[in-house]
This record gives C-alpha cells, structure tokens and sequence, in this order.
C-alpha cells in the first residue's frame, strides 16, 4: 500500500537491533486518516470472507483493527495481556513469547466473544516472529471460530514469521513488507 | 446520548462493589459502529474548540479516541502504562492510581507528541474518580498544550471524579452519566 511505504519511508527510522520506530504515526501518535486508508485496504482483500468479528490485541492494535472494522460493519474484540478484575473468568488464553520486549506474556479472550459461527480476521500493526498471531489464532481454534487470515500494518520480510505462517495455510495479508533495513535505507519487498 | 444509555440498559451487568460491566461492547469487545456514533457526538459538543489531538491512554481508551479523532480529523496520541523499551527516554509522565485494579501506575507520552501548539480533548472509556483525567492532564499541562476538556462514554456520577474536575475548570462531557446503579437498577442522571 503506497500511502503507508511512503509514510515508512519519511518517518520511520530505523534502530539498531532491526527496530523500526514508527511511533510518531503507528503505535504511540496514531494518524488515524490513515489508518481509515488502511483499514479500506484490508476491506478490499477480505470483503469476499464474510468477515464477522476482527480480532487483534492490546495496545497498539486496537486503532488500526477499530479503524478497520468500521468498513466491515462487525465488531472488535481485543486480547488482554493482563488478568485484570473486569476480565471474565472463563476465557480462552494462549502464551505469547515478545522478543521486543524479551519476555512471555498470555494473551485472553472472554469465552464470549468468540463462538464457532465467527469468521474472524486477525489485525495487528506488526509481524515479525509471529508470535502474536500465533497466540491470536490459538484462541480463534479453542472457539472453534473460522480463521479467514490476517491484516498487518507492517512485516518485517527479513524475520521469519511471516514465511511460517503462509506455510501453515494462514491468509497474511501486510500493507507494507519490508525486505531489509541496513544502514538506515528501508527496502520493500 | 440515548443510543449509549440504551446499550448500557440493554447490556451493562452490574456487579458487586458499583462495577458496571460492560466488556459486551464497550472496553473487550467494541461496537465499533456504536463508537461511530459517540465520536460524532464528541465532535458536536467540541468543533468550537479547533482541537489538534486527541489524547486517551491504553488500552481501553484508543477504540473510541480513534473513532472519534476520525471526525476531528486529528492524530490520537495514547499514553502507555508502562516504560517498554521502543518508548523515547524523553517523557512527560504523570502518577495514577487505579482504584479497580487496586494499584499505582505512571502513564507516559512522549515529549515529541505535544507541544505548546497543541489544544488537547481528553477521550476516556470511564470516568468515575478521574484519577487518570488527573494524570492526562498534567501532561497536557507539562506540554504546555491547552486543554480543551474531555470526552467521556461513561460516568459514575455517584462518584467524586466528575464533580472535582469540574470545579477544578475542566469542561467534561459524558454520553452517559449514571446517577446510581443500586439493586442492579441502572439510573441515567
């Protein structure tokens, strides 16, 4: 998708240890003009799917999955990291590994929220390991929901997660795919 | 806002201790259409205000400040609750004390994100004793942005927050202000 490689390019900036900030318009500040451009793209790709329920986890995918769900007409429900009071007792939950943040986490969904009559996509502002998806579809099999694939933002092309997921028959559709980001020059695949 | 009101009748549960549930579409899952319809509102009440940003904090606050800034035509920055490792070390930061999850939390926004330019609408899920109103805006106040008020889905109006913030100048609206909530009765003020 033009619009966002071209925002990548003009303020993204690359860290070292393959980080690419773009918190100025992704996952901090949030430009959600473009996020609306976004989600009519990930319409585009999916519209065919019959989607019911999007599907993505807290925090920073929340805006590009509400952004998104508002041209599918269908509700949000976003994971929880955290075991909070308010959440429901009788959830689904599935182990995240971040490397961001080199640490585990659960991911939970109140068993309400996703039955087997859901066809639901997934939403997330990154894909890099995959661990996150991964966790996200853990939860859409325990509900015995359909998985119709995934929308990211952004793919990090040079990180394997991407490749094992389409391999494992996931539909990843990523607006952005980014091949290398050496000495500071973003390459799209 | 009647159609909030009506949702809150319909599917709100009340719990023990003046929780008011409300995870079906609200704060887990997200009726994005329904949030639509709150940021249109938002906009009504707030267009004289020429506001530049909409400022909320993780995680339950982006869903409705997204689809609100929508109507502004404005970014959302979020303030994050907890120090990760791709925030910038350049932070205004602001002390909250959570009184339904029993703790104490810093939120944090980048300095690159507001400035004195900025006037500021504050978007929240709840209101009841404005613990993290208090904390948004003293880092609006930090920025030396000005702050034009804030925007609030719902209100425990049987609790001081709404009041004190009020008296202290801020102007706060909320789409649905609960005057009790007694004998799982819900009362609109």
């Amino acid at each position: 998708m033009q619009a966002l490689k071209e925002r990548i390019l003009r303020d993204g900036v690359v860290k070292p240890g393959n980080v690419l900030k773009v918190d100025s318009f992704l996952n901090h500040q949030m430009d959600v003009m473009l996020f609306d451009e976004m989600g009519a793209e990930f319409y585009r790709r999916f519209a065919q799917e019959n989607i019911t329920k999007i599907l993505t986890v807290e925090a920073s995918g929340i805006g590009i999955a509400c952004m998104a769900a508002r041209h599918f007409g269908v509700p949000v429900v976003f994971a929880k990291k955290t075991q909070t009071s308010n959440l429901d007792p009788e959830v689904y939950e599935a182990p995240v590994h971040s490397f961001t943040h080199n640490k585990d986490y659960k991911v939970r969904v109140s068993k309400k929220y996703l039955s087997a009559e859901d066809r639901v996509l997934l939403i997330d502002d990154f894909l890099a390991n995959g661990e996150a998806l991964r966790g996200l579809s853990s939860i859409v099999e325990q509900a015995g929901a359909t998985l119709c694939g995934a929308g990211i933002a952004v793919e990090k092309g040079f990180q394997d997660g991407g490749k094992q997921l389409r391999e494992s028959g996931m539909r990843v559709e990523s607006l952005a795919i980014i091949e290398s980001m050496d000495d500071n020059k973003i390459v799209f695949a």
